[in-house]
């Protein structure tokens, strides 16, 4: 099984920005998190980063012409303007989950509302960087049957 | 570890109701999966329904003078409206994960908005009866530290 | 044919309440009424009240697992908030139609606004107690196909 | 006892516009039950179409001259913007009921309002051509006595 | 003169709940406040909580039959949404005053509308616990003629 | 000096339609009373009503070719959501005075706002039949330089 | 009779302020005309300015001490906002009626809706300085039965 | 190939009516020039002004029982408000192109929305008179597979 | 304990103005109430009314540079507006309690909503004069600890 | 005639992407049609195709400052919130026509206001991949008068 | 070179109020620093503070009619609701800078509108009393060249 | 001392876009001004410009890790919508001032908004290139003291 793992804009800085909010981590610690949840489930996983809606969706679209089997995305902020990114999503006809590491259901208000879930199956928001080891499991889940 | 599950209106009719949306399986199904996964995780858990607003929010507080560690729930259509519940979920003082069957950012606008998620840790929706099997493990991972 | 007919909160006060705009005829008497005008039509009907949100859902989901032909609610103020309720009529896979003693659409603005007739056949209101018999001369019609 | 019926805007296009929606009887057949209806129920009525606002609005203050006893009116689209209607139905100081073919409760966003039921007794939706015959019983219980 | 005094969903959880908010003190020791007040005024006192909309709707109905003189509501979070309970104290005939231990107008912006106290007198809030002794003296104002 | 003189919708029920607003002066009367001022004040005037927005926008066109000096213009209900005659007003390249009867600021909501007054000098309302003779006033002002 | 003409902030920078729109007549002549205007009709007047909204209540409730037979008011800016304004004008029990020297249903968005106006007879706006000289007639037209 | 065209209201008033946004040329010309333009096409086409809603609805209704191929139409401010319009298109069951002269989207804010569009395969504006003729070639293109 | 009980515009119209709203006492009569109710609780009382936004601000900070150890505050109709008062009260550094004659949630819309009480410790509105009184109380309590 | 198009995020998906709104033709047919229809109008055209906001905003300079003629620009889900498109076309100071394949004013809320065709001659919208086609006729018609 | 600088409600209150937002300097300190800055640019300057919205009106007039070369103001909570202010501004013909100690953009909903910015040439806001400072640099420069 | 200058999209264009609005200097005539005004401050100073909100989002990154002292940044169309650029300023932990050329709050209402400001310290707007040079004092002021 090969899962995309994106993140968008600002993820980057986690570690440095907002610590109260996002942990002190670094991204390299999450990116090295991802990897090894990935290694224990045997999936094959890309991590990357772009603080570039363009550079996002170029990937989403690599995604389906090199065969992946999901995707995981963080949108970052684009969350909640990007219909552009919500567009590439149903475009690439992959099985999605989108990703926070925060509760954005409990930020502020303009943090509440995604515009790029409705092209995913579902959202997992506010479990931290293990979020991103369920979506694991519920995209494997799906494409194994398994629970 | 001690896990309340609750269920809000409507769940009980899960197998019957829309089952383009939810899936075939009864609630007893949906019930067994919950017990067994829980089982798997040696996490003792009690798995409740009821279609009263009142009555979740009895549970709730019956779950805080119990002595639970965690609350799943998932509020059906009460998630919508009912500040009622947000409030006691806030007022059991237990990390809490709200779960949805359907994911709730695909379907119509009213069911977009959750009044209750921001009381909790976070949410996930749209990964199927799956939701609450993660949600064990999201829980877990607080209490033991695990991932 | 069997048809179940409940009245949601404040309708037990009918009479007592607010008489400029329900009239002065007390619930029982609407009970009886509508009793009646069952008879008439040779329906079974069985009248029920509750200002429990929960216990009507809890009758709705009755409704279906005994066998009835149709439902005749009137959710009174739940109409405007009741989600729960919506998806209730819509679980139970029963021909439903909405009733109001009073024109909802010339009241407060609030009231203009229905969240369950979406999960009926459609609604009457502003017809007073007749309201009732005419919604069972609408199920019947569908059921034995006479006008 | 004397009814208007008033049908708007495209109502002479039922049985040819949107089928799935409105049902495949035409026009003339709709005509036809409405007036079989009234025949059976002894009231006089006059069954008029068309897809002119002002037309309607005359029909209405005619109404009021020539001494009818009643209205029944499907404004059609009219119903979602004519305040012109509104004050027509007011002005004529008759006893009116609102009915329409389908549920405008479970359709667009923009038929969920009318602005024109304010002005009569009430209004019955989604319960097909029948509709019309209720709003008939519904005016004659008002005008005798019956039910 | 005797008064019905009604606490909504979560006043039970005064003080374990937000504490920053609504202080320390138990409902118990709010009740006993609650008593101790009614008694220095010598006023008739039935303290009653529950979490159920239709159970406090139901005790407004039982006020109204037998023959308290008036109405001491804090509905909890239900105050934002609860048309039925609005109507059910107008049903209910009776002199009612809202009172909020905290001030709703500088809290979340959900928590400044209040659709129940649109049906009482008036509405205290942000006093604490003296709101319910305020709003004993303003209704035996009333019935008394006393300031 | 020659002015048009419109009617909107309803307007023909002056003096049979809401007595307590527009009073009991029958629309013969408000004809007369316009035609009679038109005299005092030495004004070529012609008087139309009608209940069509179609026939109101003929007319208008009209009163551009037939070279009036003026419009005053009652819209009726019209007046609030009739961008046609809106861009009738303006296309007509004449002074136009928009008049009420009533004081619509005063009345529903709905009647608040005017999308047709825009297109005219300025709007009189609230002051009665009368304000069809300031409205005479204020074109003959502006057409002779008098006041 | 005896007319008390009020004009709010602003007004006194007539002729200096926005010419295309005011036209460049000094506020004192705009004064004169008016008391000129008064004079013609035999109609006692005191015309007033003021920038200040308590000044503009205080005048409003002299007017009902001293016994003025009505009110005209062009409360500039302050259209918009001041519900004291409003409140003060239905406190004095007189006869008002709003002018505005230009049409301000034709400008920016925030000047087309007037709070004070609703508490007024009516409102004439667009007609310029000959806007107060119609309001006179229309509140001599109320006193002695002439039009 | 047999089109209708259809201009709604003030159209007429073309060359004559806001020259700034509409240019000179009369509705006269706008007319040959349509014509011309099907000419060259081989087109049959009849093109209808009026600023009667219900006129139009009329000959939409007209095109689908006499065999028209498709419709080009222009609804004028009626674009913004009638429901009924677009009914009639559906209820036509015909390919229809929508034209404005102008850029509805450059323009005020009540212009920007159009709910006839929704009834039409699309909508050209801002293109000035050659918008009929793009249109007559999107019909033409997918009525004989020509592009 | 010296408290500053501040009246703003209108309310020197009390007995004059509404009375269907406010009861017929005269503004002086309210006063004395006041003052009153002061004496009896040996509570040393300033009580000032104006119509002037600009003058309640400046005996707000007077208060705070006096010693006052309360305000108890009526804003009139700036209540809905007047960010100004809102950051003089948070300004003052004292506690402030809003009271309202009438029941503002039970009036027009734009009353419903406090944009000062937000700055005061609460609110008490519905219950007439009494509202001073109980307001002092509540001061009172907050002050030297009693009930 | 030197024309510039371009085409937003997602486009290059054409084909593959929702093929029941966009059709199974791949983005490599598109560009050919495009550049095929350009040939056949003796236009030399440049179809560039970006899913980076700022790739597409530095080709509109770049037109600029390479003396385009014209610019087509489909700008996928950009279209509903890139004010920054807005500008670059703006500043461009080119004649620009808005393309959409699919009629956006059939589709999502989100997909009815276009904030980048204020910035444009005009918009065409729903006419498949002729939409190109059409905005060269309406570039070519400007340019040198044809039509 | 002559500035007037203007401080709205609560400015007199810096120091007092709200420490955490806007600093513990004094006003005195605050006008003494806005002194000092203008001493160093060769400036003259007139201080003046207001709680009232007429007396800032007065004085923005007296700027005018005394040959004021430029306006600096800080218009308190006003920033947001008076528009009679705006009026003012834009009556007085000079350039104005609007400044807030505060970053309006980053508080509360209803402080991030100005409603007074508009009739100014810009607006300085969040750099705390250097605001001022910045604000005389700008309309120097404006006046000399200089920058 | 090191300040980031960041300009936002179609900076670049300036001296060629909206030439009424933005002046007539080219962007290498506003850099070089920019250059200048930092050198006289002694303040070393980079300044970029980028169409690609990605590419602002990595220098503001590279700030923060290249040990920039400040952030002046004119985020152009993106202040209307980038809640990525908020997110990124408020990662970079370093003060930062947001820039307009233009009086953004007296343009079209989507530029009265900005989601970039809450960001840093606070805005300056309207004051044409000098409003770099003054955000250079203001962070100059805050980084030593001065003012």
């Amino acid at each position: 099984m090969k899962i995309m793992v994106l993140n968008g804009p600002n993820l980057n800085m986690t570690g440095i920005r907002e610590v109260g909010v996002y942990g002190s981590e670094t991204y390299e610690q999450l990116k090295g998190y991802i990897e090894d949840q990935a290694a224990r489930r045997e999936i094959q996983v890309k991590v990357l980063q772009s603080n570039h809606e363009g550079q996002l969706i170029d990937w989403i679209h690599e995604a389906y012409f090199e065969g992946y089997d999901g995707l995981i995305i963080n949108p970052g902020a684009l969350t909640h303007y990007s219909y552009a990114l919500h567009d590439a999503i149903k475009a690439a006809l992959l099985p999605a989950v989108e990703v926070h590491l925060s509760n954005i259901h409990a930020r502020e208000e303009f943090r509440r509302r995604s515009v790029t879930a409705a092209a995913c199956l579902g959202q997992i928001s506010g479990l931290g960087k293990q979020g991103y080891a369920l979506a694991m499991d519920a995209l494997a889940a799906r494409d194994g049957g398994r629970a």
